[in-house]
């Protein structure tokens, strides 16, 4: 195997990749990256049996030429070392060469480096998605279903379903719902090229957080495919395949409440920092509890208390609030998240008394839902 | 006591002073800021009894207003909320107002915290420094003797004495030197004002390291100042009080070759690049040890080698090499550190066979020098 490429090139496929390489993994081949050279173009897999990804670069793109000199083979080298060096290495383009004794040279300029490679064909065969059914999707739109959901996940294995994000795509309707059982966050877009449903798959969080680190804010294609268990999304030169959690996903559309008692609307930004500037005294109880009381049907009252440091008070003025007077407490970190989350100007809450969830919305847009738990006080 | 502050001001300051604050001190009131409001302006104090820094916001200064509605009095508040909370408020200003109950209010737009003090009589007394003996420096100046020489003191604490830098006034020289006794760091410059002169003090750097980080870039003057067991440095606003380590600070000079076998100029960027790449594969050993070796008079060759992953090789030219030829091994973290701390293109360093100490120098400035023990390898 020999090419010479782009160092650039080279340089963002290997971080892609590095994101499946665990150094903690039961087969030691997995702990290095797989180099395929074909006459097309270069190859780049890493693993670690839950997230496979594959990364291409094409010999030329664009009338640019990005691999040159192709000897065709593969080798497999350690993840450890190969990232740093290609990082920093002297020049623009990187000569790789592997020889029959698995013995791995990397020029540039006058850098070398002389690497033991593993025979490639020692390395796990990744498996293939034996599926037709898939669908299609902006590539920006997919980033934003998981960050307005995947932060909900529960990072607890007590209940390790909960530790992934639920997929849903009936009716061209494609929803994410994230939940750790204190809140829940859910998401929901149209599709328009679908050939499949499904009313429940689990994609494993870490997948989707690592998916979300690897794509492009771009409004390009990504297909994603579906097995009984497996995912794969695909890009021009991107693969990225995860294994699905196994398990019931609990039914979350019951504790959605439907009627509602007391209904703010804030600006998100004002609410948002207030709560942040409450949570700072909130932090010597584990929950970092604030609490909302509404005042004379124009005011929200946010405060907290520490009683060995002391007490934060803020109020900031509602667009409007119908309906009964409320005091409730909740937690500032899960209520911070569902802000960001929002990415609108203005949200709606809706209470239903200080002890039932209460959710949170954007105003005029019904697709982004997110919900809380309350905390008792005494 | 009251005053309205601009908030950018304070929180300046209060980074400045958290840099003396720890949590962990035998005296519970040090892991709080004291705060004095006097009729011309704020002073903040923050100290864990190794280090003390007082920083000064005058009430107004060049024309600008500061500090108004100044009440005189003082205060304690716990560090572990304040800056975060000032960071954090709203507006522009702040107001802080402490009650004969100790209790704080910071106001700030809608915005108000209610903090428990303690008061300020229990704060220990700092000790001023009974002296006129000083000397003056350009702030920028000092921050480069500081960043050319601390990264080469000991981190181990069974020779205490060397995780301090060793200070010498005399003659109107000013000389730092680090070592941890495998590597040596000095730096000397002349000194224009000085009415002291001193032969060894030995600052802590942990005290260096954090003066470091507080002081702008500027040519404006500090004012250091020396007792036998503290040193002051002083610039307009800010008062930066340490102790000195007691001991003996070994004799150094003794260390540094008067003759050398062989002397190598080269590109300093061109080296420290090259061997920067080496040490990715001087890991497995704990010293990261690559090896130099001269070439025809001509070219320098730089190679490092982990039996288990491979090798790297890389050969500069040299602007000139004379003398003997040379084989080498040495820390590429050390030579690392030492030609970062150079900062000038062409260095030339002086080797007096492979097993003795090497310096580092720039070409044509005696006043950096940087010493390096080889290492021996079979």
């Amino acid at each position: 195997m020999k090419f010479i490429i782009q160092r650039d090139k080279l340089i963002a496929s290997v971080q892609d990749v590095m994101k499946a390489i665990s150094t903690r993994t039961a087969i030691p081949i997995l702990t290095g990256m797989k180099i395929e050279a074909k006459d097309h173009g270069i190859k780049l897999t890493g693993s670690d049996s839950d997230i496979s990804i594959e990364s291409y670069i094409p010999a030329e793109s664009d009338g640019m030429v990005h691999v040159e000199e192709i000897e065709e083979g593969s080798i497999v080298l350690q993840a450890r070392y190969f990232p740093d060096i290609v990082r920093k290495l002297p020049e623009k383009t990187v000569e790789i060469e592997a020889d029959s004794n698995l013995k791995v040279t990397i020029r540039s300029g006058k850098a070398e480096f002389n690497l033991n490679g593993q025979d490639a064909e020692e390395y796990p065969q990744l498996p293939k998605l034996q599926t037709d059914d898939s669908f299609e999707l902006q590539t920006d739109l997919l980033k934003n279903l998981i960050k307005q959901t995947v932060f909900a996940i529960s990072t607890m294995e007590t209940r390790p379903i909960l530790t992934g994000v639920n997929l849903k795509l009936e009716g061209k309707q494609l929803k994410f719902t994230a939940t750790d059982s204190h809140r829940l966050a859910s998401r929901e877009i149209p599709v328009k090229e679908a050939n499949i449903e499904f009313s429940s798959i689990v994609v494993p969080g870490k997948s989707l957080n690592e998916l979300y680190k690897i794509l492009d804010d771009t409004d390009e294609p990504i297909e994603i495919s579906v097995t009984n268990n497996q995912i794969l999304f695909r890009t021009k030169h991107l693969y990225f395949l995860s294994r699905l959690l196994d398990g019931t996903y609990p039914e979350t559309s019951r504790l959605i409440p439907d009627q509602s008692k007391t209904v703010l609307y804030v600006n998100t930004k004002d609410l948002l920092n207030t709560i942040d500037r409450a949570s700072l005294l909130a932090k010597e109880d584990r929950n970092n509890v604030v609490r909302l009381t509404t005042k004379d049907g124009q005011t929200v009252e946010i405060t907290s208390n520490s009683p060995e440091v002391g007490r934060a008070t803020e109020e900031i003025s509602a667009k409007s609030i119908e309906g009964e007077e409320l005091k409730i407490s909740f937690s500032s970190k899960y209520m911070l998240d569902a802000l960001k989350a929002i990415e609108y100007d203005e949200v709606k809450i809706e209470f239903t008394g200080a002890m039932r969830p209460f959710i949170i919305r954007p105003v005029n847009n019904d697709s982004i839902l997110q919900l809380i738990l309350p905390v008792r006080t005494y």
